[in-house]
């Protein structure tokens, strides 16, 4: 194929909008350092690799290609645009709804992606919490709704913040929130914001998305009942990259029919269906429910003991240079500089000292905040390591 | 999870305008009865059964799963958004391009999907052959381009035409096509509009996006120079659907480095990255160029006599009723009927004799076009089955 340049046409605007549009280009150029030999990254959100059962996953892919359908293996031929129904029927299960409550999807990023198109409209308002989520950030941005972003805290989105700004004329299509163990922070929205968030979405008419990829990864404290538990206009997504495996990229959205058949028609338009192969695999992983409790204790047990060894790292190491809360579950800290380090400006330092971590800037809507703080991931790397790591983070400080 | 009604504050007019736009609703009704028991269907694009090999792909599967990455087995773990390399350099060499020219997708639906949204903005022009592939009609509205149509023949896109209207102020960003056995027509684009295509692009600054799944589908003939041969602003999709099996969801998209970073960034939003367990698979089968050479040779020796069988039930079932081209490859005969019968109003009573096919209407971007015409596959049946199915079709006919 020739190298043709980019035309200098009607194409050409648009396009170059976009990739301005999509941004994050510094901080995505920023993170290719993380792949450096040598360095220890706590900036990625990966599972740690012992937890990715290749044998297991092996075993339910021959079971997965061994299924003969009316039109040969069912892992292979195409599909339903809403998934599976063994896999829907075994999500539907864990959320006590029926099966039209149910889409799977390509990872939930793509549920984020189809909520973000399929509720808003170009310019319609997204709030987010801040900070937030890099990759719900993304499909607002893609989808060319506007990003809202209201403060958190230690016990989450601040709810009564929120609840003023509905009352001055606030009119959001949509509110975003990881209620549990929150990407970047750690922090679970407390039981009396959840009910309150519930009850304005019903009051104001907007659309909670419950984003819950790290509900079943505490290892410490009672599980909290989840948003859509008080009812109120809730879409839950959900995850089998962080109870299973993500380079699988299976995930889920539970809500009202009427949503989910829009979100449908929209995935048909985006990829057609999720992989076969793949929501087989994961169907015959989940239904295994005694393994997959197993599972899920040891990942459990095994990020319990990593958050202890990052936190016990960071106060040997950097002591009262640092504050962060202990984490009951999920994958991160949000540590935060006491002495006003710039993480930004110290980042390529670190990886000279052969560390990684994602600097608080990348989570922020508006520019420039979050510039004292840090998300460090406890979940990829051994005890040993992260000590190591946050020795060399230590050693790279101003 | 509470059955929330749909809000009635804010968030209803889009979502119920989104449900409107996606529309296909009444297509997707209709095509539910496909899978009525006992319906012989020549609806579907779904490639022939046996030609889905369960064992090469689960041989594959246990390969892929044995890899080790730094961060544990590479086909469980998440990977980079542009596809895992080892995939990616494949496509490259198959289309003679270096690696920044290719992002693996999901599926080629999903590469059309980011095209819609990365070359186009809301309210630009995509242009597209009449009658047109759904899925691609989908993807525009969902991104809220406009859809314009220019007629196609036994020959593929009137290019002609779209010469008169571009030097009469058209100004698309993008032209779609599917160049080799088009969906749903069969058509072959001929070789002199494929160059004129090519340097209209660059004339008046759009993108081609040549679209091509079913080109190693060819049986019969010499194959015909891709559009990008020619020069111009090409983005080439491709897919291991037709060649491989569709459950994967594998697809590629290989076009300028300016267009393939614009649109890692929106898959970035979309869905993180493709599966890296199907990447892996589909590398492992391409790579194997021997044994891939010879399983082609069987699809396209299976899919020439199916083709055949086709052909010869119309005529004798048929006859003079309906005219259809001798298809050379693909997938697809479009039959138009002779008598004036609106094949949209013979369905139902098709599905009544046990027979389900594609109306016209269905690839129509103007509402009520081709109501004589219908999409015929002979890829999912055997000879016996394309018989009797054709037989109850005539049986149907009024």
């Amino acid at each position: 194929m020739p190298r043709a340049p980019i035309p200098t046409g009607p194409a050409t605007p648009a396009l170059s909008r976009r990739v301005d549009a999509l941004a994050s280009s510094r901080i995505r150029e920023l993170l290719r350092l993380v792949d450096r030999p040598g360095v220890l990254s706590l900036a990625g959100g990966l599972p740690a690799p012992s937890t990715l059962d290749a044998e297991r996953v092996g075993d339910a892919a021959r079971l997965a290609l061994g299924r003969q359908g009316t039109l040969g293996p069912t892992a292979l031929q195409y599909g339903p645009t809403e998934g599976i129904d063994e896999l829907r029927a075994i999500v539907a299960e864990r959320h006590d709804v029926e099966l039209d409550h149910v889409l799977i999807t390509t990872g939930s990023q793509q549920a984020i992606d189809l909520l973000a198109r399929t509720l808003g409209d170009v310019d319609d308002t997204a709030v987010v919490e801040a900070p937030s989520y890099l990759g719900a950030l993304q499909s607002f941005t893609a989808a060319q709704v506007r990003v809202h972003a209201i403060d958190g805290d230690e016990d989450g989105l601040d709810v009564g913040a929120l609840e003023e700004e509905l009352s001055c004329g606030l009119a959001p299509s949509l509110v975003y929130v990881v209620a549990n163990f929150h990407n970047p922070t750690g922090s679970v929205l407390r039981v009396e914001r959840r009910r309150r968030l519930a009850a304005l979405s019903a009051e104001y008419g907007f659309f909670v998305i419950e984003d819950d990829p790290y509900g079943e990864l505490r290892f410490d404290g009672d599980a909290v009942p989840c948003v859509a538990t008080f009812g109120g206009h809730v879409v839950r997504l959900g995850s089998a990259s962080k109870i299973l495996a993500p380079g699988l990229r299976i995930g889920w959205m539970v809500g009202p029919p009427a949503v989910i058949e829009a979100a449908t028609r929209l995935k048909q338009a985006a990829d057609l269906h999720t992989p076969s192969l793949n929501q087989l695999i994961v169907a015959t992983l989940l239904r295994d429910t005694e393994r997959q409790a197993d599972h899920l204790d040891t990942v459990r047990e095994l990020y319990r003991r990593r958050a202890g060894a990052l936190h016990h790292a960071l106060q040997t190491h950097l002591g009262d240079r640092v504050t962060a809360h202990t984490p009951r579950g999920g994958m991160f800290v949000w540590a935060n500089a006491t002495d006003e380090t710039d993480t930004h400006d110290l980042f390529a330092h670190a990886i000279d000292h052969g560390v990684a971590y994602v600097p608080g800037t990348a989570f922020s809507v508006e520019d420039g905040r979050f510039r004292t703080a840090m998300r460090l991931s406890f979940a990829t790397l051994t005890p040993e390591k992260l000590n190591e790591a946050v020795r060399r983070l230590a050693a790279a400080w101003p």
